[in-house]
């Protein structure tokens, strides 16, 4: 059984004792659930369109901290803050998004002796800012996409470059866009004759015939490792996810763990995540996502100061409650020294409302296997202001075959009547057999969706 | 991670693919979500009273078997085979309850070619013979609880007797009831002159002083022992479940693992139960109810030959699929030479609906560590003719102080309206010092219930 932490601290040690959940739907209720469990008073947040939201239902208490408009309500730091203090909450929750990666809130809630559930102003000011992101990553070890280092106008030049970083090899237009300019070149005989026919594309295309090389992935994944940091330093490696489902660059679906992953590059991965982020002062948790390109292969994409909508299969697979593991961070609770062992595996998947509106009936699963975090209920009006993801089918068993086919049922057995979702889009995706057999990359999706729609001309 | 069967049979060389589930509510619904993921197709059975239950919708197909009644629907052995027989089933589950210990069922199935999921009509006959199994049992090594082999009318002949059973000693009149002619006695030196007065009351009472001496349980607590078996006759025991927690001998809360067992107990029930089990031919899925005294101290009571009630909990300790096993021994896959390891702690309550009537609200609680097996839903009409048990809250964690206050929790948030339920009860039971300190037995919840109906009367 997976342990996080060396010594639990009693409650009443606590720096905290009262959280405001600075979010809405799932998460929020799901933040509740975990501090409820941890014996936390609670307070909720809602704009007018959230007053009969399901967390407002749950907390102990619940204020209004503005109109619809997230810019007037849950990204108004001031009003959040002054929400806090209204109700005596000594710590804030940010969830993800909205808030949750906003330096000034956290400097906000700082400055306002808030307990900020999450790492420091400085960590997520550094780690939101994507290239400031990946040189000091770069110089922390982390491996990232190669590419030339300056523009480039020759070809035999560029070509020197381009064997340095190996072929297959992207030749891009600086002031590129569109595909103009951008082609794949595959051996190195073939570099200098489509490197000029590039640059002849960009010149007419941008009047500029700067070119750049980049080391070119062939069918990347997107592997993301889960990482937690406490207060000492200490950095663990809590399990991978396979989120490589998307469409336009929105996650769909997400896997636990990796199965397209050896484990000798998962070790790897690990212990590169542990080591870089150990020299960042970070606490917390936090996911760094990688492009992943077949065994060794694996590059930095950027690093996530917050938890992750797909953290449930993290949790359905090493038997651990990182909401909990949050809080106990920031109480000041020390990590064991070993990452936990994953086993099962699990799948989720995100039902989004395509419309607003009244569910008018609603049927969700249940049962071995499946876990469901929503803030939905039979009644309830999805409001059009905020993110359209309304529910998070989770399912876990002891493979991937098994889980796959458990969530095809799982959706078939949902219903949500009233308003138009993506449960039809997400079964088809099941059915699809690159799906099943793993034949897919980051944007085999996006290909999927586009060929749904021109074969929907054509009909 | 636990795997109970050695290799998986194709399903196309099942002797089975269609099921009639033989049952109604949760269990109907738990039985169908197996098969579904098995690839097993599914006939529903209904009663007029549950036309519109969850069951029929899930199932892919449902055929009516008679009136509300049960004896005439559920309990009706010729229009269950009938009903099999009009849909091509060629397998029945019989779920729990109804017929599911129905010795002349499972014979039917067998002359009709319809293949029954439980043991064969002879084990069910034997060990739903009360005295019979008790018998058997016994033979097979069972310990039984010790008691006078004849009945005695003479004090020193008893006191003979008693000293071999052993103190404390509950005397009882052989034409007993209602407490008359009944004692414990706690030392030899009492024990003459209580039998004789025993012999007293029960010659004024009931004109008979025949007496019988049986071991007396101080503090007995309810733990059963899950058993598979295979078709090749090997026998696993696959954990336990402590269900002390018992209103009217019916079960109102089950644990597992049970923590008043100490290690070296729980393997000697462990094989005592498999040493025994193993020379009835038994097959599929049982339980052994003992009543357990202390360390070394456990007692056969009797073995159920169906899955229970309380299956889930020994699913979320074991991380198996107890109807999903049970399909796969029916289909002869034959079971791994060790027993599964057990993690994690769980609970289960059961909520009953203390009146019929419509479901006009319904949130049921969800997220980490909850499961709900139920057949509700918002709309739905409990009807008045069967078993009150409407769902299953099964949470699970880390250890038993997690979970219970996880299923505080829990229970706070769930709400069913439009009828009356026990969620009251189990709140107010979830906070009682005894329970949470484990200071209950058998008899502890009917003994608070008697208080609090005194209790009210005293108001």
């Amino acid at each position: 059984m997976n342990h996080l932490f060396n010594l639990h601290k009693p409650i009443n040690q606590w720096p905290f004792h009262k959280v405001l959940v600075a979010n809405r739907g799932e998460i929020a209720v799901r933040i509740i659930r975990a501090c409820h469990q941890l014996g936390l008073q609670t307070v909720a947040i809602y704009s007018t369109a959230d007053k009969d939201a399901l967390h407002t239902k749950l907390a102990d208490s619940a204020i209004c901290i503005g109109p619809a408009n997230a810019a007037n309500s849950y990204l108004n730091i001031n009003n959040i803050i002054t929400a806090a203090q209204l109700t005596g909450a000594d710590a804030i929750h940010p969830g993800y998004g909205f808030l949750s990666e906003n330096a000034d809130f956290a400097r906000a809630c700082e400055q306002n002796h808030l307990i900020f559930i999450g790492p420091n102003a400085d960590a997520i000011s550094l780690l939101g800012n994507k290239e400031q992101a990946r040189e000091t990553m770069k110089q922390a070890g982390m491996p990232l996409v190669k590419g030339s280092p300056t523009v480039l106008t020759d070809s035999k030049v560029a070509l020197a470059e381009a064997k340095k970083i190996g072929f297959p090899i992207m030749i891009k237009a600086s002031a590129g866009g569109g595909g103009k300019g951008m082609r794949v070149v595959d051996y190195p005989e073939q570099f200098e004759s489509t490197f000029d026919l590039c640059q002849d594309e960009a010149r007419s295309a941008f009047d500029d015939d700067h070119m750049y090389l980049e080391q070119y992935l062939t069918h990347p994944r997107h592997i993301e490792i889960q990482l937690i940091a406490d207060k000492a330093g200490k950095v663990l490696a809590i399990g991978e996810r396979d989120c490589t489902i998307q469409a336009n660059h929105q996650k769909v679906m997400e896997e636990a763990p990796a199965v397209a992953l050896d484990d000798a590059t998962r070790q790897k991965m690990f212990s590169t995540c542990e080591q870089a982020v150990g020299k960042l002062h970070y606490e917390g948790v936090g996911t760094v996502e990688f492009l992943y390109n077949g065994p060794g292969a694996f590059y930095f994409m950027e690093m996530n100061t917050r938890i992750q909508v797909e953290h449930p299969i993290t949790e359905q697979t090493t038997n651990l409650d990182l909401i909990d593991a949050q809080f106990r961070v920031a109480a000041g609770e020390t990590l064991v020294d070993t990452r936990p062992t994953v086993s099962n595996f699990a799948l989720e998947c995100r039902i989004t409302a395509l419309t607003p509106g009244k569910i008018t009936g609603l049927h969700l699963p249940g049962g071995l296997g499946v876990r469901v975090d929503t803030a939905l209920y039979q009644g309830y009006t999805v409001p059009p202001n905020y993110d359209a993801m309304i529910a998070k089918l989770i399912v876990f068993g002891p493979n991937r075959p098994a889980v796959l086919n458990k969530m095809r049922n799982v959706i078939d057995e949902t219903v949500i009547s009233g308003i138009s979702t993506n449960l039809e889009l997400l079964a088809q995706l099941l059915a699809e057999p690159d799906l099943i057999a793993e034949k897919t990359d980051v944007n085999w999706l996006d290909q999927q969706l586009a060929q749904k729609e021109a074969d929907t001309y054509d009909n």
